[in-house]
């Protein structure tokens, strides 16, 4: 097993192929990060020696069913990506690929962690000057209070050990700001995380979708239908004004001139909060932590994908959120007759092996 | 009893004040409609003699439990407005004020049309070139697939009644456009617009955030929990990227440059996809249609806001709404014990008469 930090890549995926994933990895070589790349061997090229690659031609495809995928095709490189993790060889997944095959080959391989709930996908939102991290951003489409409770940990967690937030502050998206409007598990998890449940957590409260974009949180915590539809919401709406302000530079020649000189910074502004574009997300509650990066990401976002996943692994990510937990009583007990894993447990590396805890299904 | 159109209008609730949404009535009035204005009669100076005022100082502001503010308060002006229409001197009503009320009032006077399972909040999403009804905004948190489906048709029925769209498509809000996506009742609500429920209507399934702002559906249906965050979002989304666009004409003496020339294009735009400038809603399923003027509007605002309530008048948007259910087999079967009354009813005055049926709080 490999002590030092290790980066496994899916280079499948990506709309740009094989090869710019391969060129963000080797960014990220460079920057100290060990690289194990899995993907077609033929296609990217000839690769400097600071990354190792394993040849998996084969790709799992967005798919209705990715469990059953992840079965057939253990062969797939998002599989064997994690099935490196999960054997010791590395400590993160990287991948351009579906997001759900990515969580089936996760769940099937390390699989979840003891005392998480359920995992779930994260997304960052790069909103100007107020990013933000939602989850669950689609992995489950009905929660009960006590994944909301962990869905906030795990997002706080990861804020400090990935991006250097001290204090993350939390917030439930609902439909009003006052304590018992939403939905019956946003109100009980409202009352937890202002209870016990919310111990070492900056908890403020509901907040309502205007606050998107605010910088009113840190982390903002929801249920995966929510979460998926605010998600997509962001997108529409941005893309729909960015149309619109393009157009309206056509409103007159004195609007045209305004637009053309406007322009450059208008681009940098666009990139900027596509969270298509700029985004991504991360795979939390497993017991090693996926980044999930968006495909249509060049090399350079690869490259900052790797090195998120790595100053994931450096600040301990899994032991932050289980200790967290812990402290919260937030843990899920085990099952009758497994031994007891109540108590918050210290990092090990063995967090990254499979365990024979059943996986669940998102 | 009058017999001509008349539109019963809420003056308090207004941020600019009750003589605002006054002058707004009298625009309206200047154009044919009967204005019936409830408010306080000594902050209105003199109206012209086109309009008829009641004296009703008292305002229901937003309270935690609108509908005992409504029993508590029968004086107040939204609650006497509403009595207008359910005692046959107007049409329909208007206000500015807090939508918990008006809803709460509506279902106390004029209660819920027969057949109707619940009222939903529709609101008017002015998104540029392609605007779109999304139901419900906020009225029902939790929903069952017949009231998705009674969504479906009571939004449909309200574009082609008050805007005139002839084929209005109707699209549900969901995870993923596949028609197994989403949360149960969604995927039941599915199945049923896809067959005899969907009768009369154009569906075209599921849709998603993405699709906000494209054009891909004149109604988007979803429960009050989704449709509330959804719309906040695109609120928030739409004011942190402006406020962006702002700041990136800071970024050089060239991009001010070009701020400054795009200045009045882009103050258009930004009136035009403000969904709290522009947008109002509507409360749908009442026995007669309440519109909600959004309390920042000016009096040309509150003007259109009686337009559009009258427009929906002319065009029978009540008959047109049971006829359209009816068809599809989609009415509420009336309690046991009643008179069945299940077929589609021609409108008649008496829809907007009180009946005996419970009011069903939001």
């Amino acid at each position: 097993m490999s002590l030092s930090l290790t980066v496994a890549v899916d280079a499948n995926g990506a709309d740009a192929g094989p090869a710019e994933v391969a060129r963000g990895a080797v960014l990220a070589a460079e920057s100290g990060v060990n690289v194990l790349i899995f993907g077609p061997a033929r296609e990217m090229g000839s690769l400097p020696e600071s990354v190792e690659v394993v040849d998996a031609p084969l790709s799992i495809a967005k798919s209705a069913d990715p469990a059953r995928a992840v079965r057939l095709h253990p062969d797939a490189s998002i599989v064997q990506a994690w099935r490196a993790v999960a054997d010791g060889h590395a400590q993160a997944v990287v991948t351009g690929g579906s997001t759900g095959a990515a969580l089936a080959a996760g769940l099937f391989t390390v699989k979840r962690a003891r005392g998480i709930h359920r995992p779930a996908l994260a997304a960052l939102v790069p909103m100007p000057d107020h990013p933000f991290l939602l989850l669950d951003a689609g992995a489950n489409v009905i929660v009960r209070p006590e994944h909301l409770v962990q869905f906030a940990h795990m997002g706080a967690a990861f804020m400090r050990a990935a991006l250097g937030v001290a204090h993350p502050r939390v917030a439930l998206l609902s439909n009003g700001e006052e304590a018992e409007r939403g939905r019956e598990e946003i109100v009980a998890a409202h009352a937890a995380l202002s209870g016990d449940a919310g111990l070492g957590l900056h908890f403020v409260g509901n907040i309502e979708g205007f606050a998107i974009g605010s910088g009113a949180a840190d982390v903002i915590v929801t249920d995966g239908f929510t979460g998926n539809v605010a998600l997509k919401v962001m997108e529409g709406t941005s893309a729909a004004i960015f149309r619109a302000v393009r157009s309206s530079a056509h409103a007159s020649p004195r609007a045209a001139l305004g637009g053309l000189l406007l322009k450059p910074a208008l681009g940098d502004l666009r990139n900027t909060v596509d969270p298509e574009a700029q985004g991504g997300a991360v795979l939390l509650g497993l017991r090693a932590v996926g980044v999930m990066a968006h495909g249509s990401f060049s090399a350079p976002g690869f490259g900052r994908a790797v090195e998120l996943a790595a100053q994931a692994i450096r600040n301990d990510l899994l032991g932050l959120t289980l200790s967290q937990l812990g402290a919260a009583h937030a843990l899920r007990p085990p099952p009758p007759g497994a031994e007891a894993a109540v108590a918050p447990r210290a990092p090990e590396p063995s967090d990254a092996t499979p365990s024979s805890a059943p996986a669940e299904a998102p």
